[in-house]
C-alpha cells in the first residue's frame, strides 16, 4: 500500500473528532492527500449498519448481534473506502477501528478479545500502520459529558463502571499492541492533546 | 426446550412459503400453538438488517459482510422470537436458517462451510429438531420465476450456474445433516409436495 493508515481510539468525550480536523489541516497544508473516516460507518453499505447500532431503539440488542454488526460494518469501510484510498497514496485517518471492537464488544461486554478479534480476522486481515489511543481518565471524561448538551446516542448512556472497564481496557489493548498503538495524554488542555497527536503523526512521516 | 423447531430450506420459487401456511393450519387444527417466522429478519432488529441485506441498491456488498449480516440477524432472531416461543411450548415454523447461510455464503459465495458455521456458531449453538428441504431442480425453478410477474429481488436476479451451485451445496448440506434433513421431492405438484411435508412433520410429532 501506497499511502498511510492511521486510527484514533478512545473512550467518549476525548476529543477525537477535534483532533482529527485539526490533523487533517496540518497533512493538507503540508501537501498530503488525506481522507477523514469514521466507524461504524465509512461507506453505503456501513453507514446503513451504523444506522442499526446507534438507534435508541435498538437498546436491546444482543452483544452478540452488535459485534456481528460492527465486523460487517467494518469489512465493508475497508474494502470499499480504506483500501481502494490507501491504493492511491491517500493518507487515511479513521476515528475508531478494529481497537474499538476489542475494547467494547470484547472486553466490555464480556464476548472475550479473540473470538472478537477471530470474526473480525476471518475475512480480511489489514491493521492500521499507527494508532493513536486519547488516553482521557473516566471521571475527566464524564464530567465533559455532563458539560455536552443534548447529543446523547445509545453508548453515551452507560454507566460509569461501564465507562471504567472501557477505559481499563484500551490500557490492556496499548499494552497488547504497543508498538502500532501510540498513547497521548487526553486530560490536558485540547489544544495540547492536539498538538501532541499531530507531532506522532508527523514523526512517522518522516 | 418444550416446543419443537422446524425450519425449511430450498432455491427460489420451492413454494416454501404455501407449504408453511398449509402447515400452520394443520398443526393449529390440531390444537397446537404455532409460530411461522423467516430469515433474514424475525424480530425487531433482524427486520431492520433484513432491509439491509434485500436492499437492490446493496448489491456490490461484500460477500463477508453479507455472511456477518445474516449471523447477526440469525443471533436475534433466536434470542428474541425462537428461544423464547420454544420455551413455552410453541411449535416455532423458520422459512430458511442456519443452512441457508452454509449454502448461500459458505459453498455460492466460496467463503467455505466451515467458516461460516463458525461464525455463526461462536455465539450459539442452535439447530432445529427438524429441517424440511424442498427439493427443487434449478431449470423447474427458474421456469417458475419467470412466470412470477414484478416480485424480483437482489437474490433472485443471479444467474442460472448460480442456482446450480446453490442447488448442489443444499444436497451437500443434506448429506452433511442427514439425521436432521429430510429431503421432499419438490418438481411435482404444489398439493403433492405440502403433503409430504406436512406427513413428515405429523410423523415427527408421534
Amino acid at each position: 500500500m501506497k499511502g498511510l493508515f492511521i486510527t484514533f481510539e478512545g473512550g467518549e468525550c476525548s476529543g477525537k473528532t477535534t483532533i482529527i480536523e485539526e490533523l487533517k489541516s496540518t497533512l493538507e497544508n503540508k501537501g498530503y492527500e488525506v481522507l477523514v473516516t469514521r466507524e461504524p460507518g465509512g461507506s453505503f453499505i456501513a453507514e446503513q449498519i451504523r444506522k442499526v447500532l446507534l438507534d435508541k431503539e435498538n437498546v436491546g440488542m444482543s452483544s452478540e448481534c452488535e459485534a456481528l454488526l460492527y465486523a460487517a460494518s467494518r469489512i465493508e469501510h475497508l474494502k470499499k473506502t480504506i483500501l481502494p484510498a490507501l491504493e492511491k497514496g491517500t493518507i487515511v485517518i479513521s476515528d475508531r477501528y478494529l481497537d474499538s471492537s476489542l475494547v467494547y464488544q470484547g472486553y466490555a461486554r464480556d464476548l472475550g478479545v479473540d473470538n472478537v478479534l477471530k470474526l473480525n480476522m476471518y475475512a480480511l486481515n489489514y491493521m492500521p500502520d499507527l494508532t493513536i489511543f486519547i488516553d482521557v481518565k473516566p471521571e475527566v471524561a464524564l464530567k465533559r459529558l455532563s458539560l455536552r448538551q443534548g447529543k446523547v446516542d445509545r453508548l453515551d448512556s452507560e454507566s460509569f463502571s461501564f465507562h471504567q472497564m472501557v477505559y481499563d481496557a484500551y490500557l490492556e489493548i496499548a499494552k497488547m499492541y504497543k508498538e502500532r498503538i501510540k498513547v497521548v495524554d487526553g486530560n490536558k488542555s485540547l489544544e495540547e492533546v492536539t498538538k501532541n497527536a499531530i507531532n506522532l503523526v508527523l514523526e512517522r512521516l518522516q
